[in-house]
């Protein structure tokens, strides 16, 4: 089989304006960004503020595992699906972060022959969206040092800084510094750190705010850290939100390119999925609605962070109703919640696989909580035998819920036939009835233990002396009635990476408690998260090339 | 009057097919960034080869001063004056940097009625060259403590890293800083510091590449440091050239534009001035000689930096021929040169005046000096007298030199309509004999004193040890018949600010002389050069907003 890349270079791309015409946009509501790529301008929601908004499809996976899952994947090859069953289907997906394409991850837009093409420039600067928002986030750090060095009129406390700089690489160096050195002209010294872009609130604000009004607002609200009497100071203090906004102004506009089959998507926004709340921009998830009957898109990490996060904070901030949710798992990934070893997941093993199997059942549950129904989806590897991926059937059979194996990597969306048919019966089927899982305005630590026992399967919640001074304070400021976004490890349903599986009874820490007043949600962390990485021994980068006719090598 | 940014907003701007198509460029060679932004596709140059070159105008000035000299403008003007005439004329510049648009300087494209746009896009992130020239500079920044990090195979002395990163943006807590600090997950400690990205050396080696093969070669070629040995150690040993051209693969394009009265621009790259050469890239030159049949370019701060560069290493590099020089040159800075005070240079001043001009001869006999024919260009302000206008030609006429008013701000391309006439009977009338003012082959120091004593109008030249160590370092490598750089105030025809008018005699000293391998030439740096500049106490980016409709104010 063809490389990624290979098969992404052979793609038939249709021109953007093609694919633009097809859901009824004309070419003056684009601005084009090469023939491939096009953004769309500011008002288009507006225009089609009339139109029926389609369905929405979440689709959203156990939780991760280095076997792979391939949500993305199974994303795109359910759209490109969708339109052989002669469906609208429009994909809605974050757009890919440069620095862990110099990584080890490669690109983020799906796998073999389901992907957003064109491959390379989505993975590479794309339209610059990631590069505004780490001007934005690093304008607004150098207005802090700014004010302080030109007399710190506001006070500002050197000291309890919280807004750190940003750069989308993957730098450790960068993790921890001390910044302002070398004498008075360059400023007070002080311990900095820089994040990597996509962690930055300014990412999340531009995937929740409405407009560019809206975003200016949630900028301004920014808080940057405190002054000297311990109040919050915010970038609207600094009188840096206009600035930002400015600089935000193209890449507040949805991105539309086109999966291999010319099927559309939006990629659109990409904010970490610990410490914010991991879905693409709410403009390009609704500009998806208007366009498409079927609006399919994903959020970050398994349903325990992602989907809870796309339906307690995108879905409630932005009205929006999910239809269904297409739960991705996969033969080797429920093997290894089932214990088998990484170098030992090629060979059948039922008996792990049948051990792993309450992982995904967890998550069927926990989405059948939030009243959205659920239907799931075995990305097919070539390693499975007939018999494990029975086995998952069966289970779910026995669950009473629907599932389809999904062949789209090999086989494009042909392979996901089963999935979308499936899919658009259980819709017609079954009305959902989502509602989110807590109440916004009951105390932040009811909030947080609600998601902890309701959807981790926690016996309760222990708080840090710091947890519980941070979550005074912003009950005190009167923030407290904000939606909460968990920063947990992404590789189990507890905060132990090590607990796989369905483990229940088990004390979730919350170490630190976030305002991001901008984005409008609380942040709990539990365990280290970490906001820059580092690059590998024998980074992606190394392997990289391109010959004088600009064809590139070594991207995937 | 209008603003600049109210009259940018009401030009009337063809679709940037139209102006490419006036150039006899088709849209298959366009990658469109909206409606008024374009790419050139590689290949355009191979498929022009054998059309003969227009001929090459630089735009140079007198020392620049807080008057203001308008270079850019005077350039966009003639321009525009050309077309006026019915010439074919393409404008070749620098683009912008993000950083002090939110400081002071406000944009870099134009202003009045001789700007080129559209603005607000030109002096944001335009089509994201500077944020590729960012992200290659700061991949081989990690790709340098990574290496450390996992093991430092090519034994790398941390104490002698030269590559520092890079951020687009005025930031003076950055040029100083601690990194890899937190303990052994973070790398190992060691000071570093940000350069303001058009410091970078990959934005030299892009101004400078012939195409995506010599930018990877030179790419390679740069020196990050030495190792514990000694000996350099470059981006090639570090395996990260080929990822840092994939990231430039569309940077290394040229990008078209237009000013206010249509006339087609190339706007692309825009290195330092000091530490770097200072021009537009080769490339978009190169393109606007075949497209046009005057190509009109300038380059960085006065004549004694600028056009030296432009003529020792562009011109040397890329084998090019000016046909002719325009000198701009402005009442109120010459006034200012005459020793006038910055807020009496509104009044009539003859004397001062007077006193003044030899800057402006010393500019002029140093142009002859490269055989390149030259006209000086008066750029007129509101407050200049007809007395203080004619002062300035009747000296010019006594130096044998062609002068003419250039009333563009004011009056757009009809106010360069004289200058344009004069500027096209020069270039038929007189032959350009153009030659460099230094050999190549000559020791480093030779070629130093050459330009202090020819074009500065120095009496010698003193080096630190440091430099005299730098220089036997880099003889000793084999590197020393590369051109110089100069990197020296850009107030003073000295190294001293203070030193105004054409002051000679003098002693230039040079502290310390770098190696830039990629690039191609040594820079020579006398006293304190500032790669990282702050913002100031009310910096412009506190006064930009944006409505919900996107337009832009406050920016300028």
């Amino acid at each position: 089989m063809l490389t990624d890349i290979e098969i992404a270079q052979n793609a038939k791309m249709l021109p953007i304006e093609e694919i633009a015409g097809k859901l009824g946009i004309g070419r003056e509501w684009l601005q084009l960004y090469g023939d491939y790529k096009a953004k769309i301008r500011d008002g288009l929601l507006e225009h089609l503020k009339d139109r029926p908004d389609g369905k929405l499809v979440l689709v959203t996976a156990i939780n991760p595992t280095p076997a792979g899952e391939g949500k993305t994947t199974v994303t795109v090859g359910l759209g490109q699906a969708m339109g052989r069953l002669g469906k609208k289907a429009v994909i809605a997906l974050r757009e890919p972060s440069l620095g862990p394409v110099m990584g080890v991850k490669g690109g983020a837009a799906g796998g073999g022959y389901a992907q957003v093409v064109p491959m390379e420039d989505i993975n590479l600067h794309f339209t610059g969206d990631l590069h505004a928002v780490t001007a934005a986030n690093n304008l607004l750090a150098a207005a802090i040092d700014n004010h302080i060095h030109h007399g710190n009129a506001l006070g500002i406390d050197c000291r309890r800084i919280l807004w750190k700089r940003a750069m989308d690489m993957n730098d450790r160096a960068l993790r921890h510094i001390t910044v302002g050195l070398g004498g008075k002209a360059n400023g007070f010294p002080r311990e900095d750190g820089f994040i990597i872009s996509v962690a930055s609130e300014v990412m999340a604000i531009l995937c929740l705010a409405e407009n560019l009004t809206d975003l200016k607002r949630r900028l301004g609200r920014i808080i940057i850290g405190y002054n000297m009497a311990g109040e919050p100071v915010t970038a609207g203090d600094l009188k840096v939100d206009g600035a930002m906004a400015v600089l935000l102004k193209d890449a507040i506009k949805p991105n539309l390119v086109q999966t291999l089959e010319n099927t559309p998507c939006l990629m659109h926004g990409g904010p970490f999925a610990n410490i914010a709340h991991g879905c693409n921009s709410l403009i390009a998830t609704r500009t998806a609605l208007k366009l498409g009957d079927y609006a399919i898109t994903e959020a970050g990490f398994g349903a325990d962070l992602g989907a809870e996060k796309f339906f307690d904070i995108k879905c409630r901030y932005g009205g929006l109703k999910p239809s269904a949710a297409v739960l991705v798992a996969s033969v080797k990934a429920l093997k290894y919640n089932g214990g088998v070893k990484k170098d030992q997941l090629a060979c059948e093993n039922l008996a792990a696989l049948e051990a792993g199997i309450p992982n995904l059942k967890r998550h069927v549950d926990n989405i059948r909580k939030f009243g959205v129904p659920v239907i799931v989806a075995i990305n097919r590897f070539p390693t499975d035998t007939p018999q494990e991926i029975e086995l998952i059937r069966e289970k779910c059979r026995s669950w009473g819920v629907e599932s389809a194996v999904a062949d789209v990597f090999a086989r494009g969306g042909e392979g996901g036939l089963e999935l979308a048919r499936k899919l658009c019966d259980l819709i017609d089927r079954e009305e959902s009835d989502f509602k989110p899982v807590y109440d916004v305005n009951l105390p932040v630590k009811d909030k947080i233990e609600r998601i902890c026992t309701e959807i981790y399967g926690a016996g309760g919640v222990a708080y840090s002396s710091r947890a519980l001074k941070d979550i005074k304070t912003i009950e005190e400021m009167g923030m407290g009635k904000l939606p909460i976004c968990m920063a947990k490890t992404q590789f189990s349903l507890s905060d132990n990476p090590a607990l796989l599986g369905a483990p229940s009874g088990f004390t979730i820490t919350v170490n630190e408690v976030r305002l991001s007043a901008g984005a409008g949600f609380i942040v709990a962390l539990t365990g280290d998260i970490m906001t820059m990485p580092g690059l590998p021994k024998d980074p992606a980068a190394n392997h990289m090339d391109i010959d004088n006719e600009g064809r590139i090598t070594g991207l995937f």
